[in-house]
Parts: structure tokens; C-alpha cells; sequence
């Protein structure tokens, strides 16, 4: 993505617990103080908060961004059975289904990335809660939306004192699969 | 603020490291999931991350919230001089203006409240950078766009792990600036 970008929109969307909020926190941090583009990171909080469910949406443009939150995505990552749902038909008709195949069973497209982001978090760092890190190295990789040393940068810059080796490691797995997946020509179950 | 609320809007600006960014996501996490109201969160990166500023937009309504960014705030919290003389201008006429007056000498306003919210934290917790929580907690007082019960909740769950105390105490120091301010019959210097 070295070419102007004049507006991507990226939803996280999965449970609290899942860390999505710091993972859009850190594509956008990644993006605008790294990569130098502009972009915007907001949470929104209504009933289904209060219901456990969790989401974050990342504008990313070069120019001015007027409305800051997703109105057709570019990209969903979807971390649970209900987010994909629920956000599946909120995606642009060419736009990059993601999901942890291992938390979801019911894939609405056939032209999904499906990967088990929470076992490779799991089997990388021995913690599944970096499986957010994972899944912003795989958009990374898969999107070209960000570059690799911004978001080693972002991770290292946000995540908690004592855990940058461990994110570090997970988002890298993350990049890894993605270039994995491209190059055995794509999406479907892996 | 037991009335329903249309749309209330805050803006915390500062400087990178500041922690303005959590205290963003806590205050919106207070009011939707523990006081059962509506809110988004909002952060914009452009050039001016990059120089260091960070700004964080809350805002709460008890209805849909359809534009998530502070349109003319009701609330402005300036932790830096240069977001202060920025962001005043986009504070309603009647709106409150809440500083360190630690940190910034030139008040553009004689109607703001200016607290040494930084030393606070400092004398409190013995770490200035528990400032951003007495800052919610002060805003929390003064305004009663939140319950201290929700902030306590909301703190309790957001920040690192070790740091609950720290930061309870921080926001009961900040809440209990807002009685006194209060009682005083408010605004100017301390």
C-alpha cells in the first residue's frame, strides 16, 4: 500500500476480554505516527457492550478524515460467531473477511482468510490473549495497510511493560500466516 | 445528570504519555457499561500526533449516537498549553474549561476551573501519572456526567493490573477536588 489511500476502513469486532480496543489502538497509532498517514480509532458503546460484545473501527486515509467511523469496511476481523454475523453484510462486496476459524463455525463467505489466530497465539507465546496481536500481524500482512515496522513500532510503543517480546513474537506469527496464505493463493479454510 | 442526556460532549487534550487515551476509554466504559447510557470513544492521529499531542472524544447521549467526534464540547480538558489554546475555541459559550494549572499558565478563560490535577496525583499516589484518573474523577465531580460508582467500576477493570489502588485513589482525590471546588462556589485559580 504504498500508493495514495484515500479512505480504509478496518472493524475489529469480537468480545470484550479479546483486546480489539488495543489492537485498533495500535493499527492506528501504527499508521498515523509511523507510517504517516492520518487515521482515526473509536469505540462504540451501546447495549451490546453491556452484553459482552467488543469493537473497534479504523479510518485510515491520506487526506482529512471527515467521519471517523466505518460505513462500508475494507476489512473485518470477526473473533467471535456473532460479530461475524452481525457485521458480515456492514463489508464492501470485495472487502477481506477475517476469522478465527477456531472460534467460528459458520463462515458467511467462501472467500474468508480463515485462521486459527487464537491457537497461533496460543502455540507462539503460550498466552491466547495475544491473539489480537496475531490478527493485527495477519491484516497487516494480508492488507498491506500498514507496513511491518510501523506495527512492531505501535506494538512495542502500547502494549503493557514486560510484554513487548511476547506481542512482538505473536504479531510476527500473525505476518508469517498472512504471507503463507498469500502465497498458497489465498482465502478458504486453512 | 439523573435527566435523560441528548448529547454530551468531552474532549481531553494533551500531550502523548499523558494517559489521556485511557482515560478516554474508561470514561466512555463507565458511562455505557456501568451506567447503562450510550457512548463512543473517538482518537485522531494527523500530523499533530507525530509532534507529540494526543486528544481523546467522548460522547454520551442516552439516544443513537450517529456522529461519534465532538461537534462543540461541553466539557474541555486541557492538560498542555498548546491543547488548551487549541482546543478552547471548540468549547460551547457555556461549557467548562478544566485545567492543570500546573502545567499551563495562560488561561484563556476566567470562568475555567484550574486545578494542579498533575500534583494531585503526585502527592496522592506518589506517580504523576496517575494525573489522567484524578482527572476523570475530578471531571466526574464537577459535572456528574458519570456516578462515582460507574468510574470506580470502570477503573477497576481498564487499568493495568497492580495499579487498581493507585488509581482508585487517584479518582477519589480528583472527585473530592470537585466537592471542594464546588463548595467554594467554583471556577478560578485554586
Amino acid at each position: 500500500m504504498s500508493q495514495p489511500v484515500d479512505r480504509f476502513e478496518v472493524r475489529l469486532a469480537g468480545s470484550g476480554g479479546q483486546g480489539l480496543i488495543l489492537a485498533g489502538l495500535i493499527l492506528a497509532e501504527a499508521v498515523a505516527i509511523f507510517d504517516d498517514r492520518n487515521a482515526t480509532q473509536t469505540q462504540s458503546y451501546g447495549p451490546e457492550a453491556r452484553g459482552g460484545a467488543s469493537r473497534s473501527e479504523i479510518v485510515i486515509s491520506d487526506g482529512e478524515i471527515h467521519y471517523p467511523k466505518v460505513i462500508s469496511a475494507d476489512v473485518l476481523l470477526a473473533m467471535s460467531q456473532e460479530a461475524c454475523d452481525k457485521y458480515f453484510y456492514g463489508l464492501k462486496p470485495d472487502g477481506l473477511l477475517v476469522v478465527d476459524s477456531g472460534l467460528i463455525e459458520r463462515v458467511p463467505s467462501s472467500r474468508a482468510v480463515e485462521a486459527p489466530i487464537t491457537r497461533i497465539a496460543q502455540e507462539t507465546t503460550g498466552r491466547a490473549i495475544s491473539a489480537n496481536i496475531v490478527a493485527l500481524g495477519l491484516i497487516g500482512g494480508l492488507t498491506g495497510v500498514v507496513s511491518r515496522q510501523a506495527l512492531q513500532r505501535a506494538v512495542t510503543a502500547r502494549v503493557p511493560e514486560g510484554t513487548v517480546d511476547m506481542n512482538l513474537k505473536a504479531m510476527v506469527a500473525g505476518w508469517e500466516k498472512a504471507l503463507e496464505i498469500i502465497e498458497r493463493g489465498g482465502v478458504g479454510p486453512d
